[in-house]
């Protein structure tokens, strides 16, 4: 039996890493931790859990001396970086679901994060978690950052176009919605349902910190500078990233077939036959990102449309299935399941 | 492999068997039917399905040709009183979730739901399929009525109180609220969006079809005729009852010891500690049905708590469990699952 | 033109009151206060108010130098009863949405609110502005308690029958359903629409604060002492309170015709036709308070219905509707708009 | 006393006619129709409306015979062509809330709305009723071609860049997300609280009817044609419109100063400060539209962001709004109040 832990576990990625790997039989979560709840169960913050764990949230400190092969950072910003070395150190493979590892360039990532970053070493040794594009370097990497939820709708949305300079990089669109999970558990006025139910907006449109980690990831994918125009959006939903993306055809391609070709091998990327558009609620709750793509009027404007979870696909479901795949697990082990519909 | 089949697959109840049922590698779902979508695939109908099912609708009729062992009707009332008799004598198992075989007065159920019945010979061999009540007669069973959503709520909450004579029983209250989902998948005004969204109301508050099977089976479980007032709302959710009960108690009784002794072998029924009180969400998509009691006051009135997903326990999922009963498999085959919460 | 203030802006109470009072002609909104928002303009907190107002929120305590003929108080309890004696000695008449002087019975007050009473001698002098019980005398009032939320669905509900002796009073049980506005715009983990959105719950089932305020107001309607169970749901909705009541009848009426003549004059009462029930939506925005009324199966148990808009008739539109009587502006003045449907 | 009337008045631009008409003193609503539900009373269609009308819904034929000196049509498409022409030619005003007068090219109309014009005679003669652009015209029309609800907030984004010539006009792109009202009220699985709640989608994405509609109005703005990829989503709301606009800047301006310029005089445009968004909330059941601009990273793409619901600027309101300057009641009477919020 393998033995993982959760530094960071009162969050909402952190209960949905255990909605996850609770059920499983091939491995057991040992450690679980939470500065606040600290001495409190599980299942008494979280009572869907219940009959699912005995485990009482522990102090993160105490992460040092646990037995975990590999230990996830659900964490905010800025303290994987202070933690996760002395695991490596000890061959400890780690997964970090924060922003800390995703950025090469230490300086763009401390302008957009507002801090210096405590171990950059560490930073050039992390494999940017996205399996469809780095598959064989994260079955061997020691540390794993998981990318952010609005980037993976975005990188799995562009990509068949950009590694295949179909479009104009320089005018890229990201239309993104996203449900309010993605601003985590804290108690916070924006987003009590008083405020954010019954009510769209855009957010963070002069930028948002998650437009340097789409950008670094779409260039690499057609090895020049890509300029993205990223607009977020908060949706009344609890879960559920639809990111509406916009580019321009430099010349005709038959798309659909492009798509689909593209990610015919991959179980969690499910492109949808021509004409059907994706909707947030038929990946609810599961690991699967559901694509469109569409030329409307027969212009020169493609449209792609792109579903996630944020808190599966976009945040723990993907970092399962990384470790999946640093473990030899079997990749698609615990998250081959059906969304919940209705 | 055990292979089940689904008449009546459309509506929300038929989708919510396949959820639960195409990963299970015990048996195989090798029929479904409906007649208005017959010949269409079941994951055109149904997005979250892709990938999980190659199922294409049949028309009804065609389950007489079918190599099922099992039946589940998710049919409207009065369809499958006509077409389950002609399984059931091929040896076929039928488990029904339309009312037609709950009621055991004829007359009753023909005057509640404003029909003849078709196959009165079959009430007398139906088992309620309450497992939590009915477990070694529904293992041995033919043909199960599956029980209406809200009397799980209201029969499982006031259970210790009935069978151990605490009391008054000719002034029940049940006052309960149900997503939208209870009322199907039909088009229909008054379950718009734009209509039972941001709103809340009581309706068939003179007399509701559930009211019957609720007071046949409270009668039951104290051998007396119980009185029961029974008010149902309409929430704007999608999946969710939660039913607030109302007694006089006629000799004081440490409740807490009493729920938490009557169901401490029963895996989906999970009385809270003392203080806590349920929540739809900790029960979202699960076969669970949570429980709490308290005594305002310590006044002489009683209020319980009881919440199930009105798709899963309250239909789907229970059903599932009658199944798992009837053919051997592990009463909690596929539904040891917690909820996805948030 | 008359002069009215308004100390504690910054909550729902406090923006509704603006969106009711300053489209009007007859008074001019000339001061509001928020300690934490002092220096900012009111329309840049609240974007729905821009084009309506020049305000800027002032310090609370200048509110002693203001030239305001009436002030309202939409602070959090425990502030009015230190703040208004000063102004009502300066005879500047008062109405109090918070539950500071709706209590007559001192030590119940501090039992259930937890601190000392600070200008006891002003409870007895303060008049409970429910209109339709108390017009008269809120007429000539200096001092208004404006009742709570959930008591006043509750008492115009339970009054017709209790007025009028026909039903029993030591078994009156009201299931009250409420929005989350009534929580206020606190920032708090249990009111973000991650966590109360699609779901429902019951809270404070042993003892919430409002079972006292509506104790008193029972009882004083029917000259003995009523015993109430009172249990309170909180609604994935902005906004709307649902009551649904329970009590025995002693004795046959014609309950249609009982509620119809007892509110046949009040224009913020309205009883729905026999077999219709009222839903939330239906006042929302609006001052009103619609009832129905039920007897199931003709049995001894009557079910009251009972909805209101917990901003308008549950606080600001019934403190605007005693400011109406107070300054002799006509009781309907500025509240008599329909709903928003849908 | 001014008599105007309602063709089509069962449904949600019915309604919110009543609720915007029915409280003024200036005028009156003498007739209403509604073919399905002829002799009901139209607050037993919408209780919302108790207390505020005697009105019963008249057969829609019956408006030959009335005396209504305006009529509104509130119809599907495909009925006002019919009906109107005979009211004009008896010298009653006309203002059709569908799409029957908004496309001047009869080719096109028929083409996007599949069938043939019925009087094309009138659509040369009817004037487009969007009151910031064609103030003067509407003052002296008879018949007035309400905008479509996307059109409104899409054109009034655009205007001020089109008619300075400061975009590209072959690379619009419109991303809009309505609420589920702009399906109307009919009985429908895709708006069912089941299906659109909880959920995002975009639909329509290879050629929605706004299109024409609104590449004909931005094409007059700038004097050539212009080319628009429109991309209609479904919100989880019942009411609202955001529309974020995306264009490329072909030169530097000062994009705040422009937009407060070109909208300092229109009461229902409201330009907000630099920085800050709009949010659909802000203008839930009034006539405001509220835009916002930003030009992110400084790059030379420009991002509108505009709002409005789409039951008042998009249908009802802004058809008051027409109907005010069609006779002469003062544009903004009635409709200047602020929203709901929260």
């Amino acid at each position: 039996m393998i033995n993982v832990g959760i530094v960071g576990g009162s969050g909402y990625t952190g209960v949905e890493l255990l909605r996850l790997l609770l059920p499983r039989t091939d491995l057991n979560v040992s450690f679980i931790s939470s500065r606040a709840n600290a001495g409190t169960r599980v299942d008494a913050l979280f009572s869907s859990l219940r009959g699912f764990t005995d485990l009482t949230f522990a102090d993160p400190d105490d992460i040092a001396s646990s037995d975990c092969e590999l230990v996830f950072f659900a964490t905010p910003n800025g303290t994987a970086m202070l933690q996760a070395p002395g695991l490596l150190e000890k061959s400890i493979k780690v997964i970090d679901l924060s922003a800390d590892f995703r950025i090469k360039d230490v300086a763009v990532w401390e302008k957009w994060y507002g801090m210096s970053h405590a171990s950059p070493a560490w930073i050039g040794r992390a494999i940017y978690g996205l399996p469809e594009v780095n598959r064989e370097t994260i079955v061997d990497a020691m540390l794993v950052a998981n990318p952010g939820c609005y980037p993976t709708t975005v990188q799995l949305g562009f990509m068949p176009l950009l590694e295949n300079d179909l479009v104009e990089t320089d005018s890229l669109i990201a239309d993104a919605k996203s449900g309010v999970t993605g601003a985590g558990r804290g108690a916070n006025v924006a987003t009590l349902l008083a405020e954010a139910g019954d009510n769209f907006k855009a957010y963070s449109v002069a930028g948002h910190r998650h437009l340097p980690e789409i950008e670094q990831g779409l260039s690499e994918m057609t090895n020049s500078a890509v300029s993205l125009t990223f607009t977020p959006h908060l949706l009344p939903l609890i879960r559920g990233i639809h990111s509406t993306l916009y580019a321009r055809l430099k010349k005709p391609t038959d798309l659909q077939a492009l798509f689909e070709n593209r990610y015919k091998d991959e179980f969690f990327v499910d492109v949808l036959p021509a004409g059907v558009f994706p909707e947030t609620r038929s990946v609810r709750g599961t690991n699967m990102c559901r694509l469109a793509v569409c030329q409307p009027q027969g212009r020169d404007t493609v449209v792609i449309m792109s579903v996630e979870d944020n808190l599966v696909k976009g945040a723990a479901g993907q970092a399962i299935q990384n470790m999946n795949l640093m473990l030899g697990l079997g990749e698609t082990t615990g998250l081959a399941l059906p969304a919940m519909l209705p």
